[in-house]
C-alpha cells in the first residue's frame, strides 16, 4: 500500500548535513512523498527519549511511513527493521526505538528484517543507515514496495524492547519515575492521573511529591496558570500524563529533576 | 476562501515532538495543504519577540493561514482567537502576539472567536492548544471554511495588544529602545532612518548612541562592510529599522544591549 | 529548465524570521516548488564550513536549484552568481562557498552574475541579499528563466576558490588536516583511506596521530563499534574521508581538535 508521508525523528542534529541527505536520498526515490519532521534534537544516542517523543507524537502524525533512526549501534549486526502497525509501517533498528510507537498505534501486526540491497543504497557506508538504509526502505515502503520484498520476517514479539517506566501504585504511594523532560522543563511521569486518584489525590487537593534528596508539596491543578507565576503544580499533561510543571518557569531545573530519577507520590492531608 | 498555505510560529523549541503534532493534526485534516515554518524557537513565553518576528516576516510570507502560538496563559479564560487582515487569516491567542502582525499587512478586517468545538479536536487538552485547538483552526480555515462559523464575532479593535515601543523625536534627540537582538547579535532598534534625519543625522555621518551605562559613538553606514571588521556602525536593517551592527561580529554581546534596552541618538559632530 | 526543487543552506540561524523570508518569497514566486532545507545552522560566516557541507550533501540532494547563502561581505561589491553544474544550478555569493558542491557534481558548465533587476526583490536591501536577491533568482530558475537571462557569463574559472585543504603523503606519514567537526564530535580529515593504506595502515592495524600538543596511537576500525564503547577510533566515514571518532563519544572535544588543526598519520608498528 503506497503512502504519500514519510515521517522522520533522528539524533542527527540540525547543524550537518545529515537530516538533508536523508531527505534528499527519499525525494530522490520518491519525488511525491511528502516529508515531515518530527525532530532531529534527539539526545545523541538516547534511544530511551527518541522511543517516547516518537510514541507520544505518532497517533497525531497521519498514517504513513515513520523513520526513527538513533542507531548507537549502527555497522553492527544489530537488525535493521520495518514494523507494520496501525495502517502505517516504522523503520528503525532494532534497539527498542520502535515498540512503544508501534504499541500507540495499535500493535505490530507483522515485521520484516530490511536485508535486500536492492533497497538500499548502491553503496553502504559503516557508519550512516539512515542515509544508505533507512531512508531508501522508507522511499520504496512509500512507492508501495509489500513490506515481505524487504527480507524475511521478524516475529514482533523478539523485537527489542527497553525495560518499561516504573510505574506501581501500593498502599498510599504512586512509585514512578521522570519519563522525560522537554524544551519548557516540565517533567512528565511515568505515571497517570488515575494512579494519584488511587491513592486519593487529584484536582484540588495536593500531592507531596518525594525526590531522591527532598519532598515537596504542591497543589494538583488543571493547567500552568492553576497557581500563580513562579509555582509547583501538578497537572495532567497533553499526553494523559502526570506532570510536575511551574508557571511561566522550569520545574526539571527547579528541583533538579532527570529522566529516569524516581518519585513517589502520596496525598497531602 | 481556501488556502493552500499554512505557516507556524511558536516557542515550542525543536527538541520534542510538539511541532510535529500540530503540522501532523494539520496535515491529517487538510492533506494537500503546505506548511511553512517561520520559527519554533521564540524565547519560551515571549509574546513581545513573536509579534516582532511575525509582523518582520508576514508580508514576505504567501498569503495564506498564519498560526502563532507563544501562549503562557493556555488554559485560562484568554480567548483563541482568528484575525482576517490583507487576504490572510491569523490565528493564536488574543494575548498581543497577533496585532502587530496583522497591521504590517494592511490592518484587521473582521475577528472570531475560535469557539465551536466542532472545529477543535474531539480532546482539547488544557496544555497544548497550539495541537488540539490552533492547529485545527488553521485546517479548516485552509479548506475554506467561512471565518464566521468558529464563533461569535470580535471587535479587532478589542483585542489585546501589547505596548507600543519607545519611538519619539525631541529636539535633537532621538528616544528609542531595542526592539530585538537577532542571532547574528544585531541590536535591531525601535526607531527608523527618517528619525535619525530630522535630527541632521545620515550615511557619511556618525551618531552618538547613550546607553543606560554608556556612551558610544559610531559611523551610520549601509551595509556590515561600511566599517572595517569588528567596529560598529549604525545602519537600516532588513526590515527598514535602525540597528546597531558589528561588522563580522556580535554588537549586542559588546555593547551589553537586551531587549527594550533604552537609548538616544543624536548627530555626533 | 524548469526545477521543482529549491535547496537551501545558511547561516542564518533558526531563531529569527531571517529562513521564512526567503522560503516565503520563493513560495511567493514559484508556488509549485518545493523546498528542502540542507541547514541553516552553518555557524554565522564560516564560508568554509558551509562549503564542506554542502560539497558533502549535494550528491544526495535532488536535482534542482541549489541556493547557499553564507555572506559576511553582503553590500559590497563581491558578485552575487549563479553556476550550472552537473544538471543543477547553484546560487550564491562569488566567495568560495559554491565551488566544492560545483566540483562534487561534476564541475560546472556555466556561471553567469545575478545582475538584472527583473529577477530580483523591487526593493533590494543592503544587508539581506539571501530574500532580496537569491531567493528571487532561485524561483525564476525554478520557473524555467534561462540563465543567461540573469546577467553577464563568469568564467567558472575566475570564480573565488578557498585554498584547498592540507592532503599530502611522504614518506611514511600523511600530513592533513581537521576538515570539520559534526554534531557528534566527530573529527574528520582531510585524508582517505587510500592515503593511510599508502603509508601502511588499513583497518586491522593502528594509527598514530600526531597533533600539535600530543601523539595518540588508535586502531582502524570500520564503524563505531570497532572498538569498546568509550574509545578512539579511526574510520573511514559517510563522505569516504578518514575520521577519528569515539564510540558512543565526542572526539574532537577529547582531543581538543577543531576545523583547520594539521596532523601527521603514520602507521603504528
Amino acid at each position: 500500500m503506497p503512502h504519500s508521508i514519510v515521517t522522520l525523528i533522528t539524533d542527527y542534529g540540525l547543524a550537518d548535513g545529515f537530516v538533508a541527505a536523508c531527505t534528499g536520498v527519499i525525494t530522490q526515490l520518491a519525488p511525491g512523498v511528502r516529508i515531515l519532521d518530527v525532530t532531529h534534537l534527539v539526545p545523541r544516542g538516547d534511544v530511551r527519549r527518541g522511543a517516547v517523543i516518537l510514541a507520544q507524537t505518532a497517533p497525531y502524525l497521519p498514517v504513513g511511513v515513520h523513520v526513527a533512526v538513533v542507531d548507537p549501534g549502527v555497522g553492527t549486526p544489530r537488525l535493521a527493521v520495518a514494523v507494520a502497525a496501525g495502517g502505517r509501517v516504522f523503520v528503525g533498528p532494532d534497539n527498542g526505538l520502535l515498540p512503544p510507537a508501534v504499541e500507540a498505534v495499535g500493535g505490530a501486526r507483522r515485521a520484516v528484517v530490511l536485508a535486500d540491497p536492492a533497497y538500499r543504497l548502491p553503496a553502504v557506508s559503516a557508519t550512516f543507515h539512515g542515509r544508505d538504509v533507512f531512508a531508501p526502505a522508507a522511499a520504496y515502503l512509500a512507492l508501495g514496495v509489500p513490506l515481505d520484498r524487504f527480507g524475511p520476517p521478524v516475529d514482533p514479539a523478539d523485537l527489542h524492547r527497553l525495560p518499561p517506566p516504573l510505574r506501581r501504585v501500593h498502599g498510599d504511594t504512586v512509585d514512578c519515575e521522570v519519563l522525560t523532560v522537554d524544551g519548557f522543563g516540565n517533567a512528565q511521569l511515568s505515571a497517570r492521573p488515575d494512579d494519584l486518584a488511587a491513592v486519593g489525590a487529584g484536582p484540588g487537593a495536593a500531592v507531596q511529591v518525594r525526590m531522591a534528596t527532598a519532598t515537596v508539596t504542591m497543589p494538583v491543578g488543571v493547567t500552568f496558570a492553576s497557581v500563580p507565576v513562579g509555582e509547583l503544580v501538578c497537572i495532567e499533561d497533553s499526553a494523559g500524563l502526570l506532570a510536575v510543571v511551574v508557571n511561566g518557569g522550569d520545574a526539571a531545573g527547579r528541583l533538579g529533576l532527570a529522566p529516569q530519577d524516581r518519585l513517589s507520590l502520596r496525598a497531602h492531608r
